[in-house]
């Protein structure tokens, strides 16, 4: 019986366990992830900014592959090392586990350039537990502006700096402005909410760059009209706990988000002769690891070249068809049959900006204003995880739209301890 | 005008802001707590064992009170001073706080008899963050097991040991007992998570001592059935790493939940001559702190003699009843008509088994099975704070009662940092 392992239970990952489960015969799958839960990163802002809970956007991986009794073989543990030769993966339990076909999906992590030390005072938006960190600062940035004394002070709390101006940082933005104008507004007494600053960094001439000149700027003029400053052609050059320099300006900040850069994987290193400039694997046109026979990588880490769009974006569409596509290579492989080479279908890119509004692109196409923002909702209803999440997220919508809520406003601290 | 000052959110500090509010003319009302969240502690043990998220059972103190625009002053911090005599309060952030009346409704937290260093090893079940640190040991324990390939590790694993046999430690235990039996034995291909075991100890003869001999006697069947033991006169004598010590005995368990006991806050200790023999506050038939004409003390932190019940216990009823009688007793002390003697009105008690199953007790009459565990269901529902909560439990509990899943079944640490 031959052994598949993938690495990684995100999109391309759990797409390629379906597919195997569904399609291969004869063989053992085995799934490897550091959590125990896939998580539905384009909706980790709004758990970020108080609308979602982490669960309603994250299931046990264990219960997505299981549904079927798969007997997919899932275990929570890091990889630390690939010997290609001997064909075996370490674990950080010390376990080894050996392949004779290994997919890699290990996705991305955010990046500082070079500047780790910024993360304390900036974090990223990448797992659940940097989304409650973030909830927890800016919830509580709003409960201490409240209760200063000091108007300086005051003015530092309710100034929320994001840095980055894709389509997280845009998210992100739009929605801490909605939850300052409306709903925070009527529960403080001393402060006023709305009075609250928000900027938005980026260091290119425009936001949402992927996008066309003409959304870029339908996104600028959204978020302007809702309280939102963007701070464009301006590169951060330090960040401290006081705020963020750039250049000889500086803001006085005591919430400052970080969304400006992602890099892939560390374990790609593994490979040191596969990488490109920036980290990833390059893969052929069966989506193979550059120099291994037996070695995929899909989804974010993967470099790909396709023939129109250059390299592929790292986009949940692109990794759910690596993801099913490897499967089925990996199933002609084992069975001596010829490889396929991959065709990205476009699905063409949305980003939501707030309430009622949003910008999307599809095969040159281009949407904005509230017919994208439904187009948002129904995809991204429609793609989450399982029919109780789908339901759950629906009505946390429902009722934040219709009452200007937001369900999770929890400051959760990170000790449970209470004696010393 | 005349400034009211109620320390702590729960449920007397919450009932007595809302009567203020609603009853008080020209005051200040001031409400203070540690956290920003209301929080549903009968529903805890289910943040615990992974059936709620925690913002189903938790919402912002201030959009609980400012509901009808109440101006209720609300401040997140502790309060780690009272001056009497001075009539102020000073908080953590260096700030004071006079008052004309003090309202104390801090409530309790747990207590480990003198063995602090037990908490690592065996986390109590009063917060959030104990909650989801509880959680997180469950689920891991299972994840554990399923890499493990030593017998004697997977055991200890998956063996759940409950210090205390009160309504808490029997909801986890029966929790623990449904989830392991239930939930996870479909998901899991190396381990059969009915192997489980589940050991519920308590120092006393009987569990649920609060409740009659018979309803003790019901729920120790029910839980047995369900696969739980019940160690009743077993006295713990050490908690490690390893597992429980009771004087000879010892019984190896990675998880271990403290259920024990509680302690009332330690503001108590701010009126040293009021103390009982188990640190709370002894109050007059008014609730006043014995010697003291403008400050109040309610629910768990207070020692009320009741004629014919003797001294009231910890319950959510008896708090809320004592805050709105607290807030109506301030009314007319500050109006200078005579006070009302508190009397309780007695709402019974219950506690949930498992599914279908519960015991309760109300003025002599007595359930035990489905019909209690029904009727634990409309109370706990209707007693939920705000109406997108109850909707949301309802649905999340109509879920896990049709098909067995626990939603919120997610590992995460209390790390967000990925750099250092």
């Amino acid at each position: 019986m031959k052994s598949i392992v993938i690495v990684g239970g995100g999109f391309g990952g759990l797409a390629a366990a379906k597919t195997l489960a569904k399609k291969s015969r004869n063989t053992k799958i085995s799934v490897i992830d550091a959590k125990n839960h896939h998580l539905f990163q384009p909706l980790l802002y709004q758990v970020a900014t108080a609308g979602l809970s982490p669960a309603d956007i994250a299931v046990p991986i264990r219960s997505v592959l299981n549904t079927k009794s798969n007997a997919i073989d899932v275990t929570m543990e890091y990889v630390d090392k690939i010997d290609a030769k001997a064909q075996t993966l370490t674990l950080r339990n010390g376990q080894s586990l050996s392949y004779d076909v290994l997919l890699l999906a290990c996705g991305s992590t955010h990046s500082y350039f070079g500047h780790p030390e910024w993360e304390e005072f900036a974090p990223g938006l990448k797992t659940l537990e940097q989304a409650t960190e973030i909830r927890r600062r800016i919830l509580e940035a709003f409960e201490k502006a409240e209760s200063s004394k000091d108007e300086n002070e005051r003015r530092e709390l309710l100034t929320f700096a994001i840095v980055g101006g894709g389509p997280t940082g845009v998210e992100l933005a739009g929605a801490i402005a909605e939850i300052s104008r409306k709903t925070l507004s009527k529960d403080f007494t001393r402060i006023d909410p709305s009075n609250t600053r928000i900027v938005l960094i980026e260091a290119g001439s425009r936001i949402l760059a992927a996008f066309s000149e003409k959304l870029s700027k339908h996104a600028t003029r959204d978020l302007e009209r809702m309280g939102v400053s963007i701070w464009s052609s301006t590169r951060v050059t330090n960040i401290s706990d006081k705020g963020v320099h750039m250049g000889d300006e500086f803001l006085r900040s005591k919430t400052v988000i970080w969304a400006a850069g992602v890099q892939p994987s560390p374990i790609c290193r593994q490979f040191p002769n596969a990488l490109d400039s920036l980290g990833r694997l390059k893969v052929d046109n069966f989506l193979r690891v550059q120099g291994y026979v037996n070695i995929f990588a899909i989804g974010d880490m993967a470099h790909f070249l396709d023939s129109t769009i250059g390299i592929l974006p790292g986009l949940a569409p692109v990794a759910m068809q690596q993801g099913r596509h490897a499967a089925r290579n990996i199933i002609a492989m084992l069975a001596q049959n010829p490889l396929i080479p991959f065709q990205y279908n476009d699905k063409g890119k949305m980003a939501t900006i707030g309430r009622r509004t949003a910008v999307s692109e599809f095969r040159g196409f281009e949407w904005s204003g509230p017919l994208a923002w439904y187009g948002w909702l129904v995809i991204h209803i429609y793609y989450l995880i399982g029919f109780r999440t789908k339901i759950f997220v629906l009505l946390q919508w429902f009722s934040s739209y219709f009452f200007f809520k937001r369900g999770a406003r929890l400051i959760t601290g990170k000790e449970w301890k209470i004696f010393s």
